[in-house]
Protein backbone atom coordinates (compact mmCIF):
# COMPACT_ATOMS: atom_id res chain seq x y z
CA UNK A 1 0.00 0.00 0.00
CA UNK A 2 1.37 3.60 -1.10
CA UNK A 3 -1.03 4.82 1.57
CA UNK A 4 -2.95 3.51 4.60
CA UNK A 5 -5.57 6.44 4.83
CA UNK A 6 -7.31 8.10 2.25
CA UNK A 7 -9.88 11.26 2.14
CA UNK A 8 -12.14 12.28 0.19
CA UNK A 9 -14.11 15.62 0.39
CA UNK A 10 -16.54 16.00 -1.83
CA UNK A 11 -17.79 12.58 -3.06
CA UNK A 12 -19.49 13.17 -6.24
CA UNK A 13 -18.26 11.69 -9.99
CA UNK A 14 -14.19 13.06 -9.28
CA UNK A 15 -14.09 12.39 -5.30
CA UNK A 16 -16.13 8.71 -5.95
CA UNK A 17 -13.49 8.07 -9.07
CA UNK A 18 -10.56 8.95 -7.31
CA UNK A 19 -11.73 6.46 -4.00
CA UNK A 20 -12.69 3.68 -6.76
CA UNK A 21 -9.11 4.01 -8.47
CA UNK A 22 -7.14 4.26 -5.36
CA UNK A 23 -8.63 0.86 -4.29
CA UNK A 24 -8.76 -0.98 -7.73
CA UNK A 25 -4.53 -0.13 -8.05
CA UNK A 26 -4.27 -0.62 -4.22
CA UNK A 27 -3.02 2.66 -3.24
CA UNK A 28 -5.06 2.55 0.05
CA UNK A 29 -6.03 0.56 2.91
CA UNK A 30 -8.95 2.52 3.40
CA UNK A 31 -11.58 5.46 2.26
CA UNK A 32 -12.88 8.21 4.13
CA UNK A 33 -15.99 10.03 2.25
CA UNK A 34 -16.48 13.63 3.73
CA UNK A 35 -19.57 15.57 2.94
CA UNK A 36 -22.56 18.27 3.57
CA UNK A 37 -25.31 15.44 3.19
CA UNK A 38 -25.05 12.11 5.03
CA UNK A 39 -27.69 10.44 2.71
CA UNK A 40 -25.21 10.94 -0.61
CA UNK A 41 -22.35 9.44 1.80
CA UNK A 42 -24.15 6.30 3.10
CA UNK A 43 -25.51 5.89 -1.01
CA UNK A 44 -21.83 6.39 -2.08
CA UNK A 45 -20.84 4.17 0.90
CA UNK A 46 -23.71 1.34 0.14
CA UNK A 47 -22.33 1.91 -3.13
CA UNK A 48 -18.61 0.80 -1.90
CA UNK A 49 -17.10 4.08 -3.17
CA UNK A 50 -15.81 4.50 0.21
CA UNK A 51 -15.30 2.68 3.92
CA UNK A 52 -16.52 5.44 5.99
CA UNK A 53 -18.32 8.36 6.35
CA UNK A 54 -18.66 11.69 8.44
CA UNK A 55 -19.92 15.16 8.18
CA UNK A 56 -17.14 16.41 10.44
CA UNK A 57 -14.15 17.91 8.20
CA UNK A 58 -11.65 18.27 11.23
CA UNK A 59 -12.63 14.07 12.00
CA UNK A 60 -12.56 13.22 8.46
CA UNK A 61 -8.79 14.44 7.84
CA UNK A 62 -7.91 13.45 11.31
CA UNK A 63 -6.21 9.99 10.44
CA UNK A 64 -5.99 10.46 6.03
CA UNK A 65 -2.38 10.12 4.80
CA UNK A 66 -3.59 11.92 2.03
CA UNK A 67 -6.41 14.45 2.14
CA UNK A 68 -8.34 15.22 -1.90
CA UNK A 69 -10.43 18.12 -2.30
CA UNK A 70 -12.81 17.60 -4.54
CA UNK A 71 -15.30 20.13 -4.32
CA UNK A 72 -16.44 22.91 -6.28
CA UNK A 73 -13.35 25.68 -7.02
CA UNK A 74 -14.63 28.24 -5.05
CA UNK A 75 -14.91 26.11 -1.67
CA UNK A 76 -11.82 23.86 -2.03
CA UNK A 77 -9.19 26.62 -0.42
CA UNK A 78 -11.94 27.20 2.86
CA UNK A 79 -11.61 23.55 3.36
CA UNK A 80 -8.35 23.17 2.95
CA UNK A 81 -8.05 26.39 5.37
CA UNK A 82 -10.35 24.70 7.93
CA UNK A 83 -9.38 20.85 8.02
CA UNK A 84 -5.35 22.20 8.32
CA UNK A 85 -5.44 21.90 12.12
CA UNK A 86 -6.56 18.51 12.18
CA UNK A 87 -4.15 17.32 9.80
CA UNK A 88 -1.63 14.39 11.02
CA UNK A 89 2.04 15.35 10.91
CA UNK A 90 3.51 15.10 7.40
CA UNK A 91 -0.34 14.39 5.81
CA UNK A 92 -0.84 15.76 1.90
CA UNK A 93 -3.68 17.69 0.56
CA UNK A 94 -4.17 17.31 -2.83
CA UNK A 95 -7.15 18.52 -5.31
CA UNK A 96 -8.97 17.99 -7.85
CA UNK A 97 -10.47 21.41 -9.23
CA UNK A 98 -10.46 22.83 -12.26
CA UNK A 99 -8.99 25.97 -11.71
CA UNK A 100 -5.79 26.51 -9.48
CA UNK A 101 -4.71 29.99 -9.40
CA UNK A 102 -6.99 31.28 -7.21
CA UNK A 103 -6.67 28.53 -4.56
CA UNK A 104 -2.96 28.07 -4.40
CA UNK A 105 -2.74 31.87 -3.88
CA UNK A 106 -5.65 31.44 -1.27
CA UNK A 107 -3.43 28.91 0.25
CA UNK A 108 0.39 30.00 -0.22
CA UNK A 109 2.36 30.33 3.10
CA UNK A 110 -1.21 30.13 5.32
CA UNK A 111 -0.44 26.08 6.33
CA UNK A 112 0.70 24.67 9.10
CA UNK A 113 4.14 23.54 8.75
CA UNK A 114 3.89 20.40 9.01
CA UNK A 115 0.92 20.08 6.30
CA UNK A 116 1.66 20.10 2.80
CA UNK A 117 -0.60 20.82 -0.26
CA UNK A 118 0.30 20.28 -3.78
CA UNK A 119 -2.58 21.71 -6.52
CA UNK A 120 -3.62 19.36 -8.71
CA UNK A 121 -6.13 18.82 -11.58
CA UNK A 122 -6.82 15.65 -12.94
CA UNK A 123 -7.79 16.01 -16.65
CA UNK A 124 -10.95 13.99 -16.82
CA UNK A 125 -14.66 14.07 -15.82
CA UNK A 126 -18.00 13.67 -17.50
CA UNK A 127 -21.21 15.44 -17.54
CA UNK A 128 -22.69 12.90 -15.37
CA UNK A 129 -22.73 13.40 -11.08
CA UNK A 130 -22.78 11.90 -7.81
CA UNK A 131 -20.85 8.88 -6.60
CA UNK A 132 -23.11 6.75 -8.29
CA UNK A 133 -21.67 7.51 -11.81
CA UNK A 134 -17.99 7.31 -10.85
CA UNK A 135 -15.63 4.81 -12.16
CA UNK A 136 -12.24 3.13 -11.16
CA UNK A 137 -10.92 4.09 -14.40
CA UNK A 138 -11.62 7.40 -15.13
CA UNK A 139 -8.15 8.26 -14.80
CA UNK A 140 -6.31 5.74 -16.67
CA UNK A 141 -4.12 7.24 -18.99
CA UNK A 142 -5.42 10.84 -18.20
CA UNK A 143 -3.22 13.46 -17.34
CA UNK A 144 -3.09 14.87 -14.35
CA UNK A 145 -1.63 18.88 -14.15
CA UNK A 146 0.21 19.23 -10.55
CA UNK A 147 0.66 23.09 -9.96
CA UNK A 148 4.22 23.46 -8.00
CA UNK A 149 5.39 27.15 -7.17
CA UNK A 150 8.73 27.85 -5.81
CA UNK A 151 7.60 27.97 -2.28
CA UNK A 152 6.31 23.88 -2.69
CA UNK A 153 8.10 21.69 -0.86
CA UNK A 154 9.98 18.94 -3.60
CA UNK A 155 9.19 15.85 -1.44
CA UNK A 156 5.52 16.68 -1.43
CA UNK A 157 5.44 17.30 -5.05
CA UNK A 158 6.63 13.64 -5.25
CA UNK A 159 4.50 12.21 -3.58
CA UNK A 160 1.45 14.12 -4.95
CA UNK A 161 3.26 12.58 -7.98
CA UNK A 162 3.05 9.00 -6.96
CA UNK A 163 -0.54 9.85 -5.53
CA UNK A 164 -2.13 10.25 -8.95
CA UNK A 165 0.05 8.29 -10.73
CA UNK A 166 -1.17 5.04 -8.75
CA UNK A 167 -4.58 6.26 -10.01
CA UNK A 168 -3.62 5.95 -13.56
CA UNK A 169 -2.71 9.54 -14.13
CA UNK A 170 0.14 11.14 -16.27
CA UNK A 171 2.09 14.10 -14.53
CA UNK A 172 1.97 17.20 -15.90
CA UNK A 173 3.60 20.19 -14.23
CA UNK A 174 2.89 23.78 -14.68
CA UNK A 175 2.78 26.84 -12.43
CA UNK A 176 -1.17 27.24 -11.36
CA UNK A 177 -1.28 30.40 -14.03
CA UNK A 178 -0.15 28.54 -16.79
CA UNK A 179 -2.60 25.94 -16.10
CA UNK A 180 -5.29 28.47 -16.02
CA UNK A 181 -4.66 30.25 -19.20
CA UNK A 182 -4.43 26.75 -21.06
CA UNK A 183 -7.59 25.03 -19.46
CA UNK A 184 -9.59 28.06 -20.28
CA UNK A 185 -8.60 27.74 -24.12
CA UNK A 186 -9.14 23.76 -23.65
CA UNK A 187 -11.96 23.33 -21.30
CA UNK A 188 -13.73 26.50 -20.08
CA UNK A 189 -14.37 28.06 -23.19
CA UNK A 190 -15.88 24.36 -24.99
CA UNK A 191 -18.10 24.12 -22.02
CA UNK A 192 -19.29 27.64 -22.35
CA UNK A 193 -19.84 27.14 -26.27
CA UNK A 194 -21.29 24.05 -25.73
CA UNK A 195 -23.76 25.90 -23.56
CA UNK A 196 -24.53 28.85 -25.73
CA UNK A 197 -25.23 26.10 -28.46
CA UNK A 198 -27.66 23.63 -26.62
CA UNK A 199 -29.37 27.29 -25.65
CA UNK A 200 -29.96 28.56 -28.69
CA UNK A 201 -32.24 25.12 -29.26
CA UNK A 202 -35.59 26.95 -29.63
CA UNK A 203 -38.20 23.63 -29.05
CA UNK A 204 -39.23 23.94 -33.01
CA UNK A 205 -35.60 23.26 -34.05
CA UNK A 206 -35.09 19.94 -31.89
CA UNK A 207 -36.25 17.61 -34.55
CA UNK A 208 -33.34 19.19 -36.95
CA UNK A 209 -30.65 18.46 -35.03
CA UNK A 210 -28.22 15.03 -35.75
CA UNK A 211 -25.36 13.71 -33.72
CA UNK A 212 -23.07 16.14 -34.64
CA UNK A 213 -25.24 18.50 -32.38
CA UNK A 214 -25.72 16.42 -29.59
CA UNK A 215 -21.91 15.28 -29.39
CA UNK A 216 -21.22 19.06 -29.06
CA UNK A 217 -23.55 20.23 -26.70
CA UNK A 218 -23.34 16.81 -24.76
CA UNK A 219 -21.41 18.53 -22.12
CA UNK A 220 -24.01 21.12 -21.48
CA UNK A 221 -25.43 18.52 -19.04
CA UNK A 222 -22.74 19.53 -16.59
CA UNK A 223 -23.90 20.79 -13.29
CA UNK A 224 -24.44 24.80 -13.14
CA UNK A 225 -23.24 25.54 -10.04
CA UNK A 226 -19.89 23.61 -10.38
CA UNK A 227 -19.18 25.61 -13.92
CA UNK A 228 -20.58 28.83 -12.27
CA UNK A 229 -18.03 28.30 -9.99
CA UNK A 230 -14.99 27.85 -12.12
CA UNK A 231 -15.88 30.75 -14.88
CA UNK A 232 -15.87 33.08 -11.06
CA UNK A 233 -12.70 31.38 -10.39
CA UNK A 234 -11.11 31.87 -13.30
CA UNK A 235 -12.74 34.87 -14.92
CA UNK A 236 -9.81 36.55 -15.98
CA UNK A 237 -8.50 33.86 -18.12
CA UNK A 238 -11.83 32.68 -19.19
CA UNK A 239 -12.40 36.63 -20.61
CA UNK A 240 -9.55 36.64 -22.34
CA UNK A 241 -9.57 33.22 -24.41
CA UNK A 242 -13.62 34.42 -24.67
CA UNK A 243 -12.22 37.50 -26.53
CA UNK A 244 -9.81 35.41 -28.80
CA UNK A 245 -12.65 33.32 -29.50
CA UNK A 246 -14.78 36.31 -30.57
CA UNK A 247 -12.24 37.40 -32.70
CA UNK A 248 -11.92 34.18 -34.18
CA UNK A 249 -16.41 34.21 -34.70
CA UNK A 250 -16.00 37.59 -35.97
CA UNK A 251 -13.31 36.23 -38.91
CA UNK A 252 -15.21 33.73 -39.96
CA UNK A 253 -18.85 35.16 -39.89
CA UNK A 254 -17.27 38.36 -42.64
CA UNK A 255 -16.01 35.07 -44.34
CA UNK A 256 -19.32 33.55 -44.73
CA UNK A 257 -21.32 36.81 -45.82
CA UNK A 258 -18.10 37.44 -47.73
CA UNK A 259 -18.53 34.24 -49.47
CA UNK A 260 -14.91 33.86 -49.37
CA UNK A 261 -13.87 30.20 -50.41
CA UNK A 262 -10.32 30.92 -49.92
CA UNK A 263 -10.55 31.84 -46.10
CA UNK A 264 -13.24 29.16 -45.67
CA UNK A 265 -11.71 26.94 -46.91
CA UNK A 266 -8.42 27.65 -44.48
CA UNK A 267 -10.53 28.27 -41.42
CA UNK A 268 -11.33 24.23 -41.95
CA UNK A 269 -8.50 22.94 -43.11
CA UNK A 270 -6.52 24.27 -40.11
CA UNK A 271 -9.25 22.92 -38.14
CA UNK A 272 -8.92 19.38 -39.47
CA UNK A 273 -5.00 19.15 -39.59
CA UNK A 274 -5.16 20.38 -35.83
CA UNK A 275 -8.27 17.75 -35.15
CA UNK A 276 -7.01 15.03 -37.28
CA UNK A 277 -4.10 15.24 -35.35
CA UNK A 278 -5.43 14.86 -31.82
CA UNK A 279 -6.80 11.26 -32.46
CA UNK A 280 -10.19 9.84 -32.11
CA UNK B 1 -38.78 -4.53 -54.08
CA UNK B 2 -40.05 -0.56 -53.99
CA UNK B 3 -37.84 0.74 -57.17
CA UNK B 4 -36.17 -1.78 -59.79
CA UNK B 5 -33.22 0.37 -60.32
CA UNK B 6 -31.35 3.01 -58.19
CA UNK B 7 -28.60 5.49 -59.26
CA UNK B 8 -26.39 7.35 -56.76
CA UNK B 9 -24.87 10.24 -57.69
CA UNK B 10 -21.42 11.05 -55.94
CA UNK B 11 -20.80 7.60 -53.92
CA UNK B 12 -19.22 9.00 -50.91
CA UNK B 13 -20.17 8.21 -47.18
CA UNK B 14 -23.44 9.38 -47.77
CA UNK B 15 -24.40 8.26 -51.18
CA UNK B 16 -22.63 4.86 -50.34
CA UNK B 17 -24.84 4.47 -47.62
CA UNK B 18 -28.25 5.24 -49.38
CA UNK B 19 -27.07 2.49 -51.62
CA UNK B 20 -25.97 0.39 -48.94
CA UNK B 21 -29.44 0.93 -46.99
CA UNK B 22 -31.49 0.55 -50.19
CA UNK B 23 -30.23 -3.13 -50.29
CA UNK B 24 -30.32 -3.85 -46.95
CA UNK B 25 -34.32 -2.69 -47.16
CA UNK B 26 -35.05 -4.24 -50.55
CA UNK B 27 -35.63 -0.74 -51.41
CA UNK B 28 -34.31 -1.65 -54.72
CA UNK B 29 -33.18 -4.01 -56.91
CA UNK B 30 -29.81 -2.89 -58.21
CA UNK B 31 -27.91 0.52 -57.74
CA UNK B 32 -25.78 2.37 -60.32
CA UNK B 33 -22.74 4.34 -58.49
CA UNK B 34 -22.00 7.96 -60.94
CA UNK B 35 -18.69 10.15 -60.01
CA UNK B 36 -15.73 11.36 -61.76
CA UNK B 37 -13.24 8.98 -60.38
CA UNK B 38 -13.44 5.19 -61.80
CA UNK B 39 -10.84 3.90 -59.05
CA UNK B 40 -13.20 5.31 -56.65
CA UNK B 41 -16.11 3.97 -58.06
CA UNK B 42 -14.51 0.20 -58.89
CA UNK B 43 -13.58 0.04 -54.81
CA UNK B 44 -17.07 1.16 -54.34
CA UNK B 45 -18.31 -1.55 -56.33
CA UNK B 46 -15.55 -4.22 -54.92
CA UNK B 47 -16.87 -3.88 -51.26
CA UNK B 48 -20.23 -4.62 -52.33
CA UNK B 49 -21.76 -0.97 -52.20
CA UNK B 50 -22.71 -0.71 -55.69
CA UNK B 51 -23.25 -3.24 -58.31
CA UNK B 52 -22.18 -0.99 -61.37
CA UNK B 53 -20.34 2.35 -62.08
CA UNK B 54 -20.24 5.01 -64.97
CA UNK B 55 -18.82 7.88 -64.77
CA UNK B 56 -21.04 9.34 -67.34
CA UNK B 57 -24.14 10.91 -66.11
CA UNK B 58 -26.30 10.83 -68.96
CA UNK B 59 -26.05 7.28 -68.98
CA UNK B 60 -26.03 6.40 -65.25
CA UNK B 61 -29.25 7.75 -64.70
CA UNK B 62 -31.08 6.38 -67.62
CA UNK B 63 -32.43 3.66 -66.37
CA UNK B 64 -33.11 5.20 -63.14
CA UNK B 65 -36.35 5.02 -61.67
CA UNK B 66 -34.89 6.78 -58.46
CA UNK B 67 -31.78 8.94 -58.57
CA UNK B 68 -30.29 10.08 -55.36
CA UNK B 69 -27.75 13.58 -55.78
CA UNK B 70 -25.41 12.73 -53.07
CA UNK B 71 -22.51 15.48 -54.23
CA UNK B 72 -21.42 18.84 -52.60
CA UNK B 73 -24.45 21.04 -52.49
CA UNK B 74 -22.83 23.67 -55.08
CA UNK B 75 -22.59 20.74 -57.87
CA UNK B 76 -26.38 19.61 -56.97
CA UNK B 77 -28.15 21.63 -58.91
CA UNK B 78 -25.98 21.86 -62.05
CA UNK B 79 -26.13 17.55 -61.95
CA UNK B 80 -29.63 17.59 -61.85
CA UNK B 81 -29.55 19.56 -64.31
CA UNK B 82 -27.63 18.62 -66.69
CA UNK B 83 -28.89 14.09 -66.23
CA UNK B 84 -32.50 15.20 -66.51
CA UNK B 85 -32.18 14.63 -70.60
CA UNK B 86 -31.66 11.25 -70.16
CA UNK B 87 -34.41 10.68 -67.22
CA UNK B 88 -36.79 7.83 -68.68
CA UNK B 89 -40.31 8.76 -68.11
CA UNK B 90 -41.67 9.31 -64.25
CA UNK B 91 -38.33 9.12 -62.79
CA UNK B 92 -37.88 10.92 -59.19
CA UNK B 93 -34.63 12.42 -59.03
CA UNK B 94 -33.81 13.56 -55.12
CA UNK B 95 -30.81 14.94 -53.26
CA UNK B 96 -29.12 14.27 -49.89
CA UNK B 97 -27.71 18.14 -49.56
CA UNK B 98 -27.21 20.13 -45.94
CA UNK B 99 -28.49 23.18 -47.92
CA UNK B 100 -31.93 23.36 -50.06
CA UNK B 101 -32.79 26.73 -51.29
CA UNK B 102 -30.36 27.48 -53.74
CA UNK B 103 -31.17 23.97 -54.65
CA UNK B 104 -34.75 23.86 -55.40
CA UNK B 105 -34.87 27.67 -56.52
CA UNK B 106 -32.37 26.65 -59.13
CA UNK B 107 -34.11 23.88 -60.59
CA UNK B 108 -37.52 24.94 -60.00
CA UNK B 109 -39.61 24.89 -63.54
CA UNK B 110 -36.45 24.20 -65.23
CA UNK B 111 -37.02 20.41 -65.31
CA UNK B 112 -38.63 17.96 -68.47
CA UNK B 113 -41.93 17.64 -67.73
CA UNK B 114 -41.20 13.67 -67.63
CA UNK B 115 -39.35 14.34 -64.47
CA UNK B 116 -39.77 15.12 -60.75
CA UNK B 117 -37.30 16.55 -58.38
CA UNK B 118 -37.88 16.44 -54.64
CA UNK B 119 -34.97 17.94 -52.30
CA UNK B 120 -34.41 15.99 -49.49
CA UNK B 121 -31.70 16.23 -45.92
CA UNK B 122 -31.32 12.97 -44.29
CA UNK B 123 -29.85 14.55 -41.12
CA UNK B 124 -26.84 11.75 -41.00
CA UNK B 125 -23.85 11.89 -41.47
CA UNK B 126 -20.10 11.48 -39.46
CA UNK B 127 -16.85 13.15 -39.91
CA UNK B 128 -15.55 10.42 -41.88
CA UNK B 129 -15.76 10.41 -45.92
CA UNK B 130 -15.87 8.21 -48.54
CA UNK B 131 -17.95 5.01 -49.37
CA UNK B 132 -15.24 2.35 -47.57
CA UNK B 133 -17.31 4.44 -44.55
CA UNK B 134 -20.57 3.92 -45.97
CA UNK B 135 -23.11 1.60 -43.12
CA UNK B 136 -26.75 0.32 -43.91
CA UNK B 137 -27.55 1.84 -40.79
CA UNK B 138 -26.67 5.39 -41.10
CA UNK B 139 -30.30 6.40 -41.53
CA UNK B 140 -31.60 4.36 -39.01
CA UNK B 141 -34.47 6.23 -37.38
CA UNK B 142 -32.71 9.59 -38.54
CA UNK B 143 -35.01 12.51 -39.59
CA UNK B 144 -35.13 13.16 -43.38
CA UNK B 145 -36.30 16.49 -44.18
CA UNK B 146 -38.33 16.88 -47.04
CA UNK B 147 -38.37 20.15 -49.06
CA UNK B 148 -41.43 20.10 -51.32
CA UNK B 149 -42.76 23.81 -52.91
CA UNK B 150 -46.26 24.81 -53.90
CA UNK B 151 -45.41 23.69 -57.16
CA UNK B 152 -43.98 20.32 -56.24
CA UNK B 153 -45.82 17.39 -57.59
CA UNK B 154 -47.89 15.91 -54.88
CA UNK B 155 -47.43 12.32 -56.05
CA UNK B 156 -43.62 13.08 -56.36
CA UNK B 157 -43.42 14.23 -52.37
CA UNK B 158 -45.46 10.79 -51.55
CA UNK B 159 -42.76 8.70 -53.53
CA UNK B 160 -40.00 10.77 -52.51
CA UNK B 161 -41.02 9.91 -48.63
CA UNK B 162 -41.20 6.17 -49.34
CA UNK B 163 -37.73 5.94 -50.75
CA UNK B 164 -36.55 7.37 -47.97
CA UNK B 165 -38.80 6.20 -44.98
CA UNK B 166 -37.64 2.26 -46.78
CA UNK B 167 -34.01 3.46 -45.95
CA UNK B 168 -35.09 4.12 -42.22
CA UNK B 169 -35.86 7.46 -42.02
CA UNK B 170 -38.61 9.46 -40.24
CA UNK B 171 -39.75 12.13 -42.97
CA UNK B 172 -40.27 15.95 -41.67
CA UNK B 173 -41.21 18.36 -43.82
CA UNK B 174 -40.15 22.09 -44.20
CA UNK B 175 -39.78 24.92 -47.25
CA UNK B 176 -36.33 25.22 -48.97
CA UNK B 177 -36.22 28.52 -46.36
CA UNK B 178 -37.11 27.00 -43.60
CA UNK B 179 -34.98 24.29 -44.09
CA UNK B 180 -31.74 26.32 -44.28
CA UNK B 181 -32.55 28.70 -41.92
CA UNK B 182 -33.17 25.77 -39.13
CA UNK B 183 -29.79 23.81 -39.88
CA UNK B 184 -27.63 27.17 -40.08
CA UNK B 185 -28.25 26.51 -35.96
CA UNK B 186 -28.46 23.25 -35.44
CA UNK B 187 -26.22 21.84 -38.14
CA UNK B 188 -23.75 24.86 -39.98
CA UNK B 189 -23.11 26.96 -36.72
CA UNK B 190 -22.15 24.27 -34.71
CA UNK B 191 -19.97 22.73 -37.33
CA UNK B 192 -18.11 25.97 -37.59
CA UNK B 193 -17.69 26.18 -34.34
CA UNK B 194 -16.12 23.05 -33.79
CA UNK B 195 -14.22 24.23 -36.53
CA UNK B 196 -13.11 27.77 -34.16
CA UNK B 197 -11.95 25.88 -31.10
CA UNK B 198 -10.46 22.84 -33.40
CA UNK B 199 -8.54 25.73 -34.91
CA UNK B 200 -7.41 27.53 -31.59
CA UNK B 201 -5.58 24.79 -30.25
CA UNK B 202 -1.63 25.04 -30.18
CA UNK B 203 0.60 22.73 -30.11
CA UNK B 204 1.74 23.48 -26.91
CA UNK B 205 -2.20 23.44 -25.88
CA UNK B 206 -2.83 19.85 -27.02
CA UNK B 207 -1.78 17.81 -24.23
CA UNK B 208 -4.15 19.71 -22.01
CA UNK B 209 -7.60 18.75 -24.11
CA UNK B 210 -9.91 15.63 -22.08
CA UNK B 211 -12.89 14.28 -24.02
CA UNK B 212 -14.69 17.18 -23.86
CA UNK B 213 -12.62 19.30 -26.14
CA UNK B 214 -12.45 15.86 -28.61
CA UNK B 215 -16.15 15.26 -28.38
CA UNK B 216 -16.73 19.32 -29.21
CA UNK B 217 -14.61 19.14 -32.30
CA UNK B 218 -14.69 15.64 -33.73
CA UNK B 219 -16.69 17.30 -36.37
CA UNK B 220 -14.18 19.50 -37.37
CA UNK B 221 -12.07 16.52 -39.44
CA UNK B 222 -15.25 16.90 -42.23
CA UNK B 223 -14.11 17.88 -45.19
CA UNK B 224 -13.40 21.49 -45.60
CA UNK B 225 -14.81 21.46 -49.56
CA UNK B 226 -18.41 20.34 -48.76
CA UNK B 227 -18.47 22.65 -45.68
CA UNK B 228 -16.95 25.02 -47.51
CA UNK B 229 -19.75 24.61 -50.46
CA UNK B 230 -22.21 24.18 -47.00
CA UNK B 231 -21.35 27.87 -46.03
CA UNK B 232 -21.62 29.48 -49.31
CA UNK B 233 -24.81 27.89 -50.37
CA UNK B 234 -25.93 29.41 -46.81
CA UNK B 235 -24.26 32.07 -46.61
CA UNK B 236 -27.29 34.86 -45.37
CA UNK B 237 -29.13 32.11 -43.09
CA UNK B 238 -25.35 31.34 -41.95
CA UNK B 239 -24.39 35.03 -41.45
CA UNK B 240 -27.82 35.39 -39.55
CA UNK B 241 -27.04 32.63 -37.10
CA UNK B 242 -23.53 33.27 -36.51
CA UNK B 243 -24.80 37.15 -35.86
CA UNK B 244 -27.02 35.58 -33.24
CA UNK B 245 -24.60 33.25 -31.27
CA UNK B 246 -21.69 35.71 -31.55
CA UNK B 247 -24.56 38.15 -29.46
CA UNK B 248 -24.91 35.51 -27.22
CA UNK B 249 -21.24 35.05 -26.63
CA UNK B 250 -21.12 38.53 -25.92
CA UNK B 251 -23.55 38.44 -22.85
CA UNK B 252 -21.63 35.40 -22.12
CA UNK B 253 -17.89 37.12 -21.99
CA UNK B 254 -19.74 39.85 -19.86
CA UNK B 255 -21.27 37.71 -17.36
CA UNK B 256 -17.59 36.34 -17.05
CA UNK B 257 -16.02 39.39 -16.78
CA UNK B 258 -18.19 41.01 -14.26
CA UNK B 259 -18.47 37.76 -12.14
CA UNK B 260 -21.85 37.77 -12.90
CA UNK B 261 -23.11 34.72 -10.72
CA UNK B 262 -26.86 35.20 -11.50
CA UNK B 263 -26.44 35.38 -15.07
CA UNK B 264 -23.95 32.55 -15.44
CA UNK B 265 -26.25 30.12 -13.71
CA UNK B 266 -29.13 31.40 -15.74
CA UNK B 267 -27.11 30.42 -19.12
CA UNK B 268 -25.57 27.16 -17.66
CA UNK B 269 -28.91 26.09 -16.28
CA UNK B 270 -30.95 27.11 -19.84
CA UNK B 271 -28.57 25.02 -21.88
CA UNK B 272 -28.18 22.21 -19.36
CA UNK B 273 -32.26 21.69 -19.71
CA UNK B 274 -32.26 21.97 -23.25
CA UNK B 275 -29.61 19.29 -23.36
CA UNK B 276 -31.26 17.07 -20.85
CA UNK B 277 -34.20 16.88 -23.00
CA UNK B 278 -32.34 15.93 -26.35
CA UNK B 279 -31.35 12.81 -24.15
CA UNK B 280 -28.29 10.86 -25.13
Amino acid sequence: MLFDSLTIVGVGLIGGSVALAAKAKAATRRVVGVGRNPDTLAQAKSLGVIDEFTTDLGAGVRSADVAVFCSPVDQIAKQVLAAAPYAQPGALFTDAGSTKANIVRDLEGRLPAHLRFVGAHPLAGSEKQGAENARADLFESRDCVLTPTARTDAAAVERASLFWSALGCEIKKLTPEEHDLALATTSHVPHFVAALLAGSLTQALRPFTATGFRDMTRIASGDPALWTAIARENAVALGLALDRFGGRLDELREAVVKQDTDELTRILTDAKRVRDALGS
